[in-house]
């Protein structure tokens, strides 16, 4: 629990410094303190030179701050960096962040210099995420102690070990409106590691899963054994890197770690209840699923999942997907088809994916999603639409429909939504996300989810 | 040749008559007429009661007109389509696209008065896209018959069993800027069908890529057949929908066609040279590739890429994805490693993939971009960048740094890039697209395009 507390400082500080804030807008420096002048707590700009840094008041040591920051995010060149890290132990700081480089990730040289700042921080009690990193972000504390742009607001907690790689996927969620709780570059990782952060994070109640992508880990078995726990009670998605021959000789030039044997990072995945994902989009739409509740586990027959769609080949393409991940999209009984067919027009096709063609209004996908919810032989629904091509529509009322039967029946069944079209659904996508229902606009990233909540299901109906 | 001259009707014609032509927008003859009143050539509205349309002056039939249009489209409701089409004939009318539903898609009744239409049409020797689709498109000439927004003018043709599948993909082009050359819905491929399209597409300047959502094929033999010729010269690019049961199920009442075992497509695709995508951008990926030349194929050694990065882990997912799918990223020769390490810091990782750090400037990346295109054991170029954090450089002087090099060499190895970080970099890859690189953001999707252009070399190798 101590360790808990320690760790959140790094995302909910009273007050935070920057050692090595800038007036400069070439210097990393110049952006950390913009992004983290927004911040809520007490920010002080800490700079040997100036008496006033982005035209708030500056320090020359965070040791004659008004008051004990909490967290420091250290971003001077190199050589300033151990002096900078004694000066925070001496103020009692307890969270230091150290977007500097040129540390293990150089040689062995470097990793000396970063075990000496590991040790200052271990005679000083504080703990350091990096060096060589982006920094940390926090949507819900409104803390941003990086030098990218603010991530939106959600509840998946995002960790990469690449920095300029975790900074190109914040710029990606904030384009496709995909929110994050937390985002963490662990950079070299000499002290907070995935671990550390696994255990913070699964205590964590604006995180409803934890996205990683790992490179290398230090120690394996530390990790699998947190991650073990972790997973019974959050999913863990893990996107990992350097899995074959040249991708695994670039990683250890990269973050400086081994890939190691990919089949054997593979088995113990999967023995730890973590859910691996191939890309980055997969790794998102899998952690998004996560606000909705656990689908039923059916055993060998694993998921049942019901589809409904205004047009034909956007429900074949989603139900290869589910089928092709292990999901079963099984026929309707006679008395949900008889149901359906009281509602629909004949040139609808009334089985599983359920065709409402076309013509489809907002009042069709509520009393379809109604009827499917109410199968007890359904676990699961993915709503389909692409825009509507008849007048007067848009999909907006498709997707009222469906958060309207949704609602309702409170059915306790996980729901997610295809709105495929571009710019000319962006209007009904927001709508569902803001009703709860992770929506999505390819087919593969729809089953993605769908797959991380059944494996997740039946991860959890493991002894 | 006769028959390619008539295709030719769809895509270029001089005139044209919208039969159903509406100035209520809440008709799909609104729509078309709308869409097609800014093409060069003559557009006639025809409508039974109206003197102007949208404007423009109407006619009751199409046998009035001062001229005879080469292509007709008719959205008219279904019981006037016989007799609209039976006065195309009339009228001199050699192509006919007919959007209106109702016909072989409804059952037997309904596919009994479709052969009635190919009747009327081989009578007077014309030809029909559809019926039951959402219309044709060309890019190059300006001609959008449909009813969904202009596509943006590229070089993939792209044929869609799934007319709104079709149409959800045009918008995703749109929203994405991707280039299409034509884009035809075949609905119910009365009369032309996949095979006729391939023919006539094979021979088109402005198509270097065929794209096509398969659901079932009426005459598969005929079809592998015709695709056998056409990939000898031009790529094919597959996507199958209904590969599995329930979404082949499906597929039966949404086109009216058997998927048919896909064991045995995937075999026939394989031996007639076709390449298979598993999903809507993988498609798009792959044939976007082809404003390339060929990479030099390698037999059992597959492609030799190289990929330079201006970070690690974008690097290392890339190289994932391209070993993934049997690409080769090779160790680099002693000469190369020396010539790069002139030119780069020593924090660099020279390699392959060839890690030049966040601090790479444009400079950096013509130079590398050089060295690697020099090599005559690499066969492919993919660069890749994610957004630049220092300041003062946007990753448009890294995209100069590729143009500069390829231009400037003129090597006839196909480069790709990747540019990650969302709209941060878009004006980097409107700059690389305009110059003829394709440009991806996901490793996935240029991992694709590499895979298809390393597949169709293979091809040709072939006796």
């Amino acid at each position: 629990m101590k360790e808990l507390n320690v760790l959140r400082h790094f995302f909910k500080p009273k007050a935070v410094a920057v050692i090595g804030a800038s007036d400069d807008p070439s210097k990393l420096g110049y952006d950390v303190f913009k992004n983290l002048k927004n911040y809520s707590g007490h920010v002080y700009p800490i700079n040997v030179r100036r008496e006033f840094v982005q035209g708030v008041k500056a320090y020359r040591s965070v040791k004659n701050l008004p008051e004990i920051p909490d967290l420091a995010v250290i971003v001077v060149p190199k050589k300033f960096v151990k002096t900078s890290l004694a000066e925070c132990g001496e103020a009692g700081v307890k969270a230091v962040v150290i977007i500097t480089a040129g540390f293990g990730e150089t040689g062995s040289e470097g990793a000396k210099e970063e075990r000496e700042l590991v040790e200052i921080a271990r005679a000083y009690g504080m703990r350091i995420i990096g060096p060589n990193c982006v920094g940390v972000m926090d949507t819900w504390s409104g803390l941003n102690a990086t030098f990218v742009m603010n991530a939106k607001r959600g509840y998946v907690a995002l960790v990469s070990q690449s920095g300029a790689l975790g900074g190109a996927i914040i710029y990606k969620t904030v384009k496709e409106s995909i929110g994050l709780s937390k985002f963490v570059s662990v950079g070299n990782m000499a002290d907070v590691d995935f671990a550390d952060l696994l255990k913070y994070l699964s205590e964590d109640k604006e995180s409803k899963a934890i996205a990683l992508y790992i490179e290398g880990l230090r120690n394996g078995p530390r990790f699998m054994d947190v991650a073990r726990g972790v997973t019974r009670r959050k999913p863990i998605i893990v996107l990992k890197g350097g899995r074959y021959g040249a991708a695994a000789r670039a990683v250890a030039s990269h973050t400086g770690s081994l890939a190691g044997n990919y089949r054997i990072y593979e088995a113990a995945f999967k023995q730890a209840g973590v859910i691996e994902a191939e890309t980055i989009d997969e790794m998102l739409s899998m952690a998004r699923a996560f606000n909705q509740p656990l689908p039923k586990y059916r055993g060998e027959a694993s998921v049942h999942v019901a589809v409904m769609t205004n047009a034909g080949g956007a429900g074949v393409l989603l139900t290869d997907e589910l089928e092709k991940r292990g999901l079963k999209v099984p026929q309707l009984r006679p008395e949900t088809i008889g149901r359906l067919k009281e509602i629909l027009p004949p040139i609808a096709a009334v089985k599983n994916p359920v065709d409402m063609v076309a013509s489809a209004r907002g009042e069709d996908y509520y009393r379809v999603a109604k009827i499917l919810l109410q199968d007890q032989d359904l676990d699961m629904l993915v709503a389909v639409c692409v825009v509507p091509t008849f007048a007067g529509m848009s999909p907006t009322e498709h997707a009222e429909g469906v958060v309207r039967a949704v609602k309702e029946l409170n059915t306790g069944k996980p729901v997610l939504a295809l709105f495929m079209a571009g710019e000319v659904s962006s209007k009904a996508r927001d709508y569902l996300e803001k009703n709860g229902i992770p929506t999505f606009e390819r087919p593969e990233d729809a089953a993605a989810a769908a797959e991380a909540l059944a494996l997740q299901a039946k991860h959890l109906t493991l002894p």
